[in-house]
């Protein structure tokens, strides 16, 4: 059995259920999938505050989970928010994020790739993770469907007709060979882009999920993040003599037994 | 069921078993392996020109593959020779191999990662190769075992202390915090290294079928190889035309009731 | 009169007297500092854990000082943490930061820098900040003294010796033109070792401060972090009405008629 | 004397004729030109399957050549096929292209140049191509003529027209001061074209001829590509003793006393 | 006192009033600024032959100009030329030039930036110089304004029309979150358009001029330009042995005991 | 007959005898050289001071030489010195340049260069033109002699032991394919130098001259450097009006009947 954890990593559990539904479909035989939303926090993080906001609550998530258990886990934010934290935190368990899986993916697919974001106000931070990831001279464009976080949901017709225009430009102006939708809210639009494209669309849901899955069974032969240089966990000594957890929430975490 | 090929792209099989026990091993429940060699050509594609002669047979073999429903099929060199090739000829199975798929994971596991070679002929193409995939910023350096392809497997004594010598030089001279062994040929090795060094060691044989189950998954969600751009397809029709099967050997497999 | 606050984003202030008179002593006749430390949290920030806390309140005390009429903010840590959440908080108030300033002002000083860090574990995320900057071409080399951020002012003479030899290497191996201090608690150095080595030596304290004041002085000018695009502020009605002043610390930085 | 074949990589030699009279004409005094085709093979060269058939016939050519004691062979096809495979065949005889030849004279003409290709389908391999060389800073644009390689000749009118207003696109959209002709097919149209437009419209069929005629001269000073390295060539010995030249097409090319 | 001296690297001083008077202006106080333009030469620089002209006068200004105790130098060409030159020969005192403040000051305020120009002949030049800085990635695009250097104070409407014209695309079209006047001319401007644009519109004038202040205070930390590299001064005793100052106008400015 | 024009830019003849004998030797039948040096200026351009001096001179030169009806000019300094400069002074008269020249024929004979150059001092300088030119992801490294451009020819010996040990650090440790010697001082070595070490050994005098000769060629199809850009020529009436020649000497070069 392969336990894997979707963080929605918002205050707010609009979205989890649909996302629940679409993973535990999308899985493995085998695979469980739980999804959690935060207790506290701003309902989207299209801002870099409201992701430092909730990135201590998610890292508290993240060190939860391996506790418990699960075999892998995903950070549902486009921006692949707290990944690095994430591994240094996680001593063996992995951790997935869907910019990340994607542009991989969408590289292994074809030459060039667009990304279909909400807003222009996304696109620096996102284009610097592309860049840090290498595959910036793969990236044929970001093109914007001028949406929030917030509306994709609302009005599906309205996203799919925006989310559609956007792409197809992006195929037809910008030679993109795949498509990425770069937002997690972005959800249920996928198969219908890709059959009226004719070019693969990668759901920033699914398949960041699936490639959480590929990092789960890759644990097994002992591959997982290393452990030598950047993601070299905090020793959990300084964590107890600094009394960390008296002063933030959820800090406990590393209270009970965990060893470095 | 999942049915994934691994081609052997060289004229012996003499790697084929072990390499087939390693895979069913490495495999889901659910997951069936068959490995399979050509019918001639060199013992290895340390040159070119060896890959060139290998390079037609194989596109066959990933042809008919496709045609005999394979959900994905792994070219078993660290070249990756023949991968763009085979995606263009596949339709829509999925096409994998071991230096895309161990850097693309290696890049999610650490920052930095180094690959332990056989000789340094290999190395300008090899650098080529991650450079285009998007990598060579993390590129810590290629390490040399002085050892060809064909002598991996004849002493493991000696090919378990140098491939052990280059890549701790790797970790504590280069600071990789991954390392690739990077022939398929070096199966076998990767869980005593990495117990001794404390970082991944990622393995050319079963890291690729890994992530070619992956690929395997997600064609099922449509999400193959972009057919719009540069892995279209020749038309069947031009190959009928001129003729190409009765002029190359294995060609015969675009004529029976294929169509694009 | 312009003034200017160092935020020292730690959980102790047992450095923060030093800087104040390094930083008064650097300033113009006209400029006052202010240095502030955190009223909770870890003691270094050498994970990103440690930054993850923090760096909320970093955020608050960011938007505080805007609030406090502050013309400029340096946040103290080499890593350049919430650099870019700060820019997005403070609608016009310039943000400083040690990487950025120092790698800036080096690449005007020479070809080629190399930056001394405490330990080989910062590397990465370093690595990466100057290359989101654009000098990753200019970047001769990091070169480690084996030492932690609290162990800096332990023991000045041994801290002396290893960055002078960590330092050497960088400019006599390495080719490096102009030597960067890679933490800010590496003050107190630079001078000695500069005077030693013949080459400049910027300290990661005094140079982002210069670099402060140049930027408050810009702002005269209209030239601060521009509202269009990445740095695009969150609106302060979404704040209020997600209630977030309710569920974290000093976000009731926010609710005193504060208007986008 | 300096003696250089050009090889037509195809199975056909509708264009040899043209392209020997072109090159005669372009040659020093004292340089003879003879022109190839293949015996067997798909009459374009569009796909990389068909790329894949076409390389062993031509690597064999290329061997054969330099015991015929050619100076030099271009290997005529943008996409540059089976150039770093005919360097490790051949030992000493230079080995041009047109895509290398072509980007490395456009870069010293011109800050910038764009390449007008046939199709879209062509521009992911060539682009990785142009980056490979280290061009792809100087790249303005691909500009696309929407015609095929067979297309080129069939008529001059259209093909004059069409690639007039890419290129003509090229240089005021894209501000490319130089323009190359992506394909040795569009042979004959460099010269209205560059009376037409005003900057230098390089050819793929002279400029990499001229490109051979200078290697060839270079070779005289011990200047051929290097056989410490990516080139090294594949030992006799092997190709011998796995018996290649019974298994393939031409490679007995390797077994009359030639010795490595 | 600060000292600092802007060079008009032309042969008139029509707009030399202007700066004066802009500068002082924007300057601290206590800073005192001079303004000089050449004897000789050339009206404006948009030419590399006119650069060349001027610049060994340039050189002998700055060498006058640290003798005569001035802090920091400033070189008025958008083209950033004799910078590196001016670096070499001048042992301590700092230059500051107008493309290099400008881009390292637009990245600290922007993810991307574009820089609007005159005309299309300047661009190659000032692309190659952001290459150089480390600007690439983040240069949104040159936009012209089909202006000359000495068309933009003619006709300050038509000038005003034309920057806004073409800023406003760089800001809508490019996404620019910062922009540079790409000419020193382009004085007396940017209020207007940044006003008009919302985005920071950074002027070629007074920017390098408060980094070059910048750099005068950061002299006193000794930190300077490298002397150990690529800035190493030229001996005086060759200069003299070779009698330089007998051959060429203004030479003489080394010849009075100056010791290196 | 082909007239190529070889500058020496300094204020000595000491080496163009030498220079004249080599490169008759390996012109083409049929190619005329004519050596020249500066009438005033230093013995050597080590220092961008140096260059800066004799850069108007030798564009004096170059449009001499081509109202002289020269069909190609080299400018004989590994800097490139005056390159750009040339190219937009000359309406069409090709001009060619050491490292421009050298750098992209060893791209074309290996993966990887090294270039050994005299001293630490020139490499930045040459490390940015490589970089400027596509080459730096194929530049292994730069090895120094410990020997300044006057000091290669005075004792031989010396300077061949030197070399080698240099170029054979760059093929052993840095796995160098190719090396070239980055001084056109270093003429006479390199064919000792690549049968000692076996692989080719560029020369700096003959392989730039080599290349000249082509573009000399090229000339004659219409391909020489675009005058649609960076290398616009500046306008002879504006040199006229402002009695350049009055200022300048040698820059009547300008005024008999030149027509742009």
């Amino acid at each position: 059995m392969t336990d894997i954890l979707w963080i929605d990593p918002v205050g707010h559990d609009d979205f989890s259920e649909d996302i629940q539904v679409i993973l535990q479909d999308a899985a493995h035989n085998g695979t469980n999938v739980d999804v959690t939303a935060l207790d506290r926090g701003p309902h989207h993080v299209e801002y870099h505050y409201y992701e430092a906001l909730v990135t201590p609550d998610v890292l508290h998530l993240v060190k939860q989970a391996e506790k418990d258990n699960y075999d892998a886990t995903v950070i549902g934010c486009f921006y692949d928010l707290a990944l690095e934290e994430a591994r240094e935190v996680s001593e063996s368990m992995p951790v997935a994020a869907p910019a990340e899986a994607t542009t991989h993916l969408a590289t292994t697919l074809g030459d060039s790739f667009s990304v279909v974001v909400g807003r222009q106000k996304w696109v620096p931070q996102m284009r610097s993770r592309i860049r840090q990831y290498g595959f910036d001279d793969h990236l044929a464009s970001f093109r914007t469907a001028d949406l929030g976080v917030l509306d994709f949901q609302e009005d599906p017709e309205t996203t799919q007709r925006r989310l559609r225009e956007a792409a197809r430009a992006a195929v037809t102006e910008d030679q993109a060979e795949v498509v990425i939708l770069g937002c997690t809210a972005e959800y249920g639009f996928y198969e219908d882009l890709q059959n009226d494209l004719g070019v693969p669309v990668l759901d920033a849901v699914t398949a960041p999920f699936k490639f959480a899955e590929l990092l789960a069974d890759l644990a097994d032969f002992g591959w997982t993040h290393s452990k030598v240089g950047g993601y070299e966990s905090p020793p959990v000594s300084e964590i107890a003599e600094w009394e960390i957890a008296d002063d933030y929430e959820g800090a406990d975490v590393w209270t009970e037994n965990v060893d470095t």
